[in-house]
């Protein structure tokens, strides 16, 4: 992988270009000109890899569920263990008196890690989940 | 609105443009660099744009239903003239000889195109639809 | 397909019932509640079944564009041609005095449906598009 | 907030709940019709729930950046620090010699976690993030 930087010159029309650069301004982007353009590069091109089953990405699974459902906890275990070489670690943070937040951190081809998210988020007494899927940076 | 054209130099690391270019190769893209740059900078204003109830938007609602659906058609022909200033027109096309599907575009704030597609997609009778917000094309 | 109404009882917390209620209200559905579950089961299943690229679909693209971009309307043309048994038909705006809205019905693959959708965007002079996929009704 | 369970009959044909078996069996899931109806009605809430500004939420944000770039580990430091009282947890993997993945738990109002988010995404050397909200489970 180079990372060397090439420079080139592109045109855009000015009013484009002044909303750009308010566009960072509003979102507090203390960022310059270029790194915002290489930001929106790299989030298109992670959208794109997100859709290629066979692709190795970092998955995050947010997953709020009420700890007192019969076993849950237990199960939820289980599959995790399943499922070890790609689970790198988890969080888990407790809301209030019955609710738990636990975040899964995931490495694996897209494919796995939407059926790892699938095995949990299908056990009995998950509220909620919610998978994204990131790069691992090697190739951005 | 100035839609001179302004030139700027970026940086970009070697490998990332390269993925920039494959990028636009692969998805058949007739477009010089710089066109691939703005349609990004252009995704991005109209993703904030549609965020913004009181924005400016056209929106393009697709409906899909069964036309033997008692005072279905009837229905949604009431609601639509309701809001007759928002919608410029419907397009309708016979699917098979169950299924409709109806493709209507509209024209107002984000807010009023929102509320009109949950009016027509509120009626009993309708399979599925979806809304897509873009922009009207005086901003970019 | 057999569409004969089949009964059965569900259970559910009587808080997460009446917020269910609360939302069919809030957004003015006219429909009562065996319809609004059904809505939610006909999303997930259109939502699934458009991850398949061989499913067959009807495609929305909405896309906006100047006509006075050189060459456009000719280019745009072309591409509608070569795909002229999946566009079943085109609907035609004129925004103001430079902004078209193009709205354009398709009915193929998910597969075919994505390429036409990127073989439009992709021409120089298009400002922003945006791809919506639904059902053909038969199955839901 | 009640919670006991309420049972009612819903109708629905047969084919299409037909596919709701097939979607739940595919997917793995350990649950009853009655567990996968309230998920989708649980999702479905916290969708609409993320799009109130003022609505509490429990967000997850995923980052990758390279922790070379000057200085950015204490930009994101001092950023976070800043933002203690909504930032409940942050977990950090080492994805390579160069690559950092870093997610951090939030609870807030869905304005609060956006702007953390933003200011967070917007220093430069971070390659690309993404924000997740969900519920703080109290409501469902």
């Amino acid at each position: 992988m180079s990372s060397d930087l090439v420079r080139f010159t592109i045109a855009m029309p000015q009013d484009l270009l002044e909303k750009l650069d308010e566009r960072a301004a509003r979102r507090g982007i203390r960022k310059n000109r270029s790194e915002a353009i290489r930001d929106l590069v790299r989030d298109a091109l992670v959208e794109d890899s997100c859709a290629d089953p066979d692709q190795e990405t970092c998955g995050t699974l947010t997953m709020v569920y009420n700890h007192h459902a019969s076993d849950l906890t237990k199960r939820l275990d289980d599959v995790q263990h399943d499922h070890c070489d790609e689970i790198i670690s988890t969080m888990h943070i407790h809301l209030d008196a019955h609710n738990c937040l636990e975040i899964i951190a995931m490495r694996g081809s897209v494919a796995q890690v939407k059926e790892i998210a699938d095995a949990l988020l299908g056990l009995k007494g998950v509220k909620h989940g919610s998978l994204t899927t990131t790069t691992t940076g090697e190739a951005l």
